[in-house]
């Protein structure tokens, strides 16, 4: 054990946790302790197995008691998206004393009684909780937030992000409808299985933040039809199936709609991107060309942000109330470039 | 006098320092308590004279010392970009026990003796000092830095401010060398009369914030030659003659370049922009079509880091110090697009 370094439990050992597991590992400022998975198809495994992890004597273990013993100063967690679901967890874990950054994307903003029992829990223990990811926790809500900085007033916030599922993962192609046909994509919509997390959480924060009392929310989720059939990793998806997914949300303060979000995640979709526009003075117009990767930038996001958790009030915070938080610098001879 | 309101005092009456001006009287957080600018040609005249400002008694002050008298929480300060020349005025407000927020260019990021004054006066009176604005101050550092959170590893990061001057104001022009023939630019080249100040600051904050430590800097300044006659506003400029400044900075860490910074202004420059490649992991690449707008941008900058700075740990502060800085929500029915 290295004092000078942060102790991190990683807790979930999919796609995404095992991203995050990596990189801790890979930084000279933190050591990883720990990784806790309850998939008994992981559990005793060692994370060169499960995560393709080289350089650690560490198996999964599946019982979440083992942070008494690993005794983490903050634990990196990335299971379901759903609050209710994980909240004992996170109570259980706060309770053990270790701070928690979880890619849940409903804790990101919620005033949820899930959200305050965690909170209350975190104040007790004197530790922080913060819910952070790409999105929410960067493209719609702490980047916008951060260019409306220059502004002196802003007017409405319009923003997009369009994601080719194509260059991602295949789990992320099956949530957002890849291949079915209109019918079932209604049924999975109303059993409200296809559906990004996070959009109403980016547009409360981004309002709470601008100073904004939301009248209301509205929400809308439909399917992008291909037009054109599509030769997939898994088969072909014939012209007129589902594609992918749009999802918007529009918000409204004083009957006037300030926020609009725009989430289009499709395969083959057009001109990936994220796009920000801040209407005011001056306007602000930004894109981030191919937008911003998803899976290692959750990773670098959520690792990035521990320092700044360890250093926050105690209680549940937003990435609103963290300050700057840096990537590793490189430090390898020679410079990729793209 | 409204306690719940922070008292400001506006120092410089050019045109930046009268955009802070107006924009902290429009804030209800914010109270404007006196404006100063040495000018004797602005001094003893109404703020609605000098700045178009119309809705305070206040007069243009000439002399330093009234800032006994207006006892400001905060001074916003817009005159040079010469720290050595404002260093003593500087002192004396902070020893005076105000905080200030200055444009000054210099001020960013510096290790001079000049500043080594300024953060000991700053600590001994409790208050803290923050220079900032849109280049130094955003574009270049705080924009780059905030990006750089999504990322696990950052190898090398570029760039590239392009403004174009038609849509900027005269002394802007002037001041970049609109019109001048090759010998003449040279000669005030030599004399570092054109020269926009702050790209060296703007390398070291991003490298202290990601951990390079700087071999070394190295700086070029040259002329952008117009390629056809410019018809502006005070004549016309023949093709051949000097439209703007095209200013870089390289900085090396062991041996490799890791930072960029292009800088262009120039009159009728082609598709002005804010671009930020960060090559690594994810790489990002970011644009801001048009650029940021730098003269109510730099007054949004200042007025909206005004809470932040009072909320410092006292002494001499970084962009990088500071936390999340908001602005104005626009309450005006109806939207404001472009």
């Amino acid at each position: 054990m290295d004092a000078s370094r942060v102790r991190v439990v990683q807790i979930g050992a999919g796609t995404i946790g095992a991203t995050i597991a990596r990189l801790v590992m890979r930084r000279a400022d933190l050591e990883l302790v720990g990784v806790i998975d309850s998939d008994p198809s992981k559990v005793g495994r060692t994370l060169l197995d499960v995560l393709g992890a080289e350089t650690t004597p560490l198996v999964v273990e599946g019982d979440l008691s083992a942070i008494h013993r690993l005794a983490p100063q903050i634990v990196t967690h990335s299971t379901l998206s759903d609050l209710a679901l994980i909240a004992p967890q996170l109570e259980a874990i706060v309770s053990a004393g270790c701070s928690v950054i979880s890619t849940c994307e409903e804790l990101s903003f919620t005033e949820s009684l899930d959200a305050r029992r965690i909170d209350q829990a975190a104040r007790a223990s004197g530790v922080a909780v913060l819910g952070t990811g790409i999105n929410p926790g960067f493209v719609m809500d702490r980047l916008p937030a951060t260019l409306s900085s220059v502004c002196e007033e802003v007017e409405a916030v319009h923003i997009t992000r369009v994601v080719d599922t194509s260059q991602r993962r295949r789990q992320l192609q099956i949530k957002t409808g890849l291949g079915l046909d209109l019918a079932t994509f209604d049924a999975k919509r109303a059993a409200g299985v296809i559906r990004h997390v996070g959009l109403p959480e980016s547009a409360r924060l981004v309002a709470t933040y601008l100073g904004w009392k939301p009248d209301s929310l509205v929400e809308t989720i439909e399917p992008v039809v291909a037009d054109r059939d599509l030769h997939t990793d898994s088969g072909v998806v014939r012209s007129g199936a589902v594609a992918g997914v749009h999802q918007t949300v529009a918000c409204f303060v004083d009957g006037f709609e300030r926020i609009r979000l725009n989430l289009w995640m499709a395969y083959g979709v057009r001109r990936p991107r994220d796009e920000i526009h801040l209407y005011g003075s001056p306007p602000v117009h930004m894109e981030i060309r191919g937008g911003i990767f998803g899976d290692s930038a959750t990773a670098g996001v959520v690792v990035n942000s521990i320092h700044s958790v360890l250093g926050l009030t105690p209680g549940l915070a937003s990435v609103l109330d963290i300050a700057l938080t840096r990537a590793m610098a490189g430090r390898r001879p020679g410079v990729e470039r793209k």
